[in-house]
C-alpha cells in the first residue's frame, strides 16, 4: 500500500492539515478553525475529525497513514512531545500533544515548533533546497525563525533556539513586547513597520500615508510598502529602516552559523522586490570587507503550505522503508511515540 | 602500547605543542616561536622538530602517536585541510597544512580553526563539561569564538561560522577593523576597551587613568579593569560598557542557538569578577521577561592550554580503539588524511 503522511500546522486561529506521499507531493489538504478556547482535547478531536473527512473525501484509507507530524506554537519539550505554553492558546499548558495526536491517529507522531516546521518545509521542498546550512525568518505580526546547520534543525538545550525576532540590534532603542529593548521584532515586523509609519505621520511628517490614516483610521505594513513603491518619501524611509534591520540580522547570522542561504517568509514578503532589493542593498553596505560573501538572500516559495510540508517531512523520518520492493515500513528507533 | 595524541595550537607569534593520553590528560608540552615569515614549510619543520624533542625529553616514542590535531588561525577549507589565508601569517596562502603535518608526523591529522579548537578543548575538558550546547568567546586583542550545538561544532557552509566578534550590536556606532560598523569587537575587545578609555581621557574626562596615561604613554585594558576595581568612575563606566556589549551578545546567542552555557576565555578574563559580575548584571537587565532563562555565563578554566587540548581531543576522534584489550587502533573512515 502506498504510504501517506499527515502534516499539521496548528495556529491559534486556524489549523491546516495536509496529506502527502512519501516524496512530499501534496495529495490533498484542508483547514479548520482551531477553537483553542475549547481546550486541548477538543482541538485534537477537531484535527482528527477534519483529517478523517479529508481522507474520506479523497478516497484515502486511514490505514495508509505512515506517520503524523505537527507544528505548534509556543515553548515545548520536543523530546517529550509536550507544549509548555502558548500565548495564543491559553488553555494549552503542559499538554502532551504528541501523545494525544498519536493516540487519535494510532500512528507514530512527531511534534515540532511551528516556525521550525515551516523552516524545515522550505529546507526540504522550497527555497532551501540544495543547501545544508540555512537561516529562515518569518515576517508577520512578529518575527520568528529557524536555523539549520549541517542539515539539522538547531533546537538548543531546552528546545527554544531560533527565537530570532528577539535578537537585539538597537540597544537602548524601541521597547519590544517581550520585555527587551531594541529587538529586531520592534523594528522590522509587520506591526512595528506599520507602527513606525503611524508614529511619524502622527508626529506631523509629510506623507501620502497621512490622508490614508485620516481615511482608514490605520496604516498597515502593506500600505507602507505600497506607498514606498509609489515614491512617498516617508514610506520609503520606513521601508529602508525595516530593510536595514533585516540586513543587520543577515550579517549577524552569517557571522554566527554561516548559512549558505537566508530565506524570508511570512505575510511581509508580499512586498516583493520593494523589500528584498533594499535588504540586499543594506546587507552589501553593512557586511565586512575581509572577504567576499556569497550568501544568498531570498524569499520563501511554499507560502502558507510550508508548515504542513515541513511537519509531513518530519513525519517521514519517523518510519523507514524496509525495502523498496515489498513496501513494508517499520518504526525508526528513537523517534516513535 | 599506550597511544598518545599531539595537540598543536598555531599562532602568528608562538606555536604550542602538547602531548596527551587518550583520556586527554596532559603528559608534557612545549612551545616555540612560529617564525611565520620563514614560510609554511619552515614552520612545519619547526613544529616537527619541537615535537620530536618534546617526545625524546619525556622518553616517549613517536611510534606511540595515534593522531595529530592542529588549530590554526584564518579562513580555511577544513574538509580539505587547507589554510586559505591568515592575517598574521602573510605567507600562508592556500597551504595544505593538514597534509604537511600528517606527512611530517606520518600520522592521521585533523585541521581546525584555532578558536574552534580552544572552544572544543573547553567543551570536552574545561568549563563546558557536562553540557551539549555551548557558546565560547575569546576576549583578546580581538574577539573570536566557537558555537557548539547538540554536541557538535558549527562550521557553516564554508567553514567560517562563529566569527562572533563581528556580530553588529551598535549599528551606526564605532568602526571595526573588518570594515563593518558597530561590531562587538569594536566595543568589548581588550584593544577597544583600552581605546575607549584613552579617547575619554584624551577628551578631558577626569580619571585616575589620566596620570597613568601621562606616565606610561598608554592605557591597557588591564589598567581599565584595575582602576575600575579601585573605584575610578570613568574606568567603571568603560568597564560597564564593555560588560553591557558582552551581555547583549549573550542575549542574542541565547535566542539563536540557545546554549546551556556561555564561556568567556582570553586575556581579558583575568579581570575576574570585576568583569563577570557586570556581564551577568547587564544580561539580567537586558533579557526578556517571557520566561526565566537559566543559561550559565562563566569563565574558561583551561587557560592557554585550551587550544592544544581541543586539538588533541579532535585527534582522538580520528582513530578508534579496536578493542580495549589488545590495544590496536585503526583509522576511522572519513576523518583520516
Amino acid at each position: 500500500m502506498r504510504k501517506i503522511f499527515i502534516g499539521i500546522d496548528l495556529g491559534g486561529t486556524n489549523v491546516k492539515i495536509g496529506c502527502f506521499d512519501s516524496q512530499l507531493e501534496l495529495i490533498c489538504k484542508t483547514a479548520a478553525t482551531t477553537k483553542a478556547d475549547m481546550g486541548p482535547e477538543a482541538v485534537v478531536d477537531r484535527i482528527g475529525d477534519a483529517a478523517e473527512k479529508l481522507l474520506v473525501d479523497n478516497d484515502l484509507s486511514g490505514e495508509a497513514i505512515g506517520a503524523v507530524g505537527i507544528g505548534a506554537p509556543g515553548p515545548a519539550k520536543l523530546d517529550e512531545g509536550i507544549i509548555i505554553a502558548s500565548p495564543n492558546m491559553p488553555l494549552f499548558k503542559n499538554v502532551p500533544l504528541r501523545k494525544m495526536i498519536s493516540e487519535r491517529f494510532g500512528k507514530p507522531t512527531v511534534l515540532e515548533n511551528d516556525a521550525n516546521a515551516a523552516c524545515w518545509g522550505e529546507f526540504v521542498a522550497g527555497a532551501g533546497r540544495g543547501v545544508h546550512d540555512m537561516v529562515f525568518f518569518t515576517l508577520g505580526t512578529g518575527i520568528g525563525g529557524g536555523v539549520i546547520t549541517d542539515g539539522k534543525l538547531v533546537h538548543g538545550f531546552a528546545d527554544n533556539a531560533a527565537e530570532l525576532g528577539h535578537i537585539i540590534i538597537y540597544p537602548d532603542g524601541r521597547k519590544c513586547g517581550c520585555g527587551q529593548t531594541g529587538c529586531v521584532e520592534a523594528y522590522a515586523s509587520a506591526n512595528s513597520t506599520a507602527a513606525q509609519a503611524a508614529e511619524a505621520v502622527g508626529g506631523g511628517a509629510e506623507s501620502s500615508l497621512k490622508e490614508l490614516l485620516a481615511e482608514k483610521g490605520e496604516i498597515t505594513c502593506r500600505d507602507v510598502f505600497e506607498h514606498s513603491a509609489a515614491g512617498d518619501a516617508l514610506a520609503k524611509r520606513i521601508t529602508d529602516e525595516t530593510a536595514k534591520a533585516l540586513a543587520i540580522l543577515c550579517v549577524n547570522m552569517l557571522h554566527i552559523t554561516e548559512p549558505q542561504r537566508i530565506v524570508f517568509a511570512g505575510g511581509m514578503i508580499a512586498a516583493g522586490d520593494t523589500l528584498l532589493s533594499r535588504i540586499k542593498h543594506y546587507f552589501n553596505e553593512q557586511i565586512w570587507s575581509l572577504k567576499k560573501e556569497t550568501v544568498e538572500i531570498c524569499f520563501a516559495t511554499l507560502g502558507e503550505d510550508a508548515g504542513i510540508i515541513g511537519a509531513a517531512a518530519l513525519a517521514t523520518s519517523l518510519i523507514t522503508r524496509d525495502s523498496s520492493d515489498d513496501g513494508r515500513w517499520t518504526n525508526r528507533k528513537g523517534f516513535v511515540h
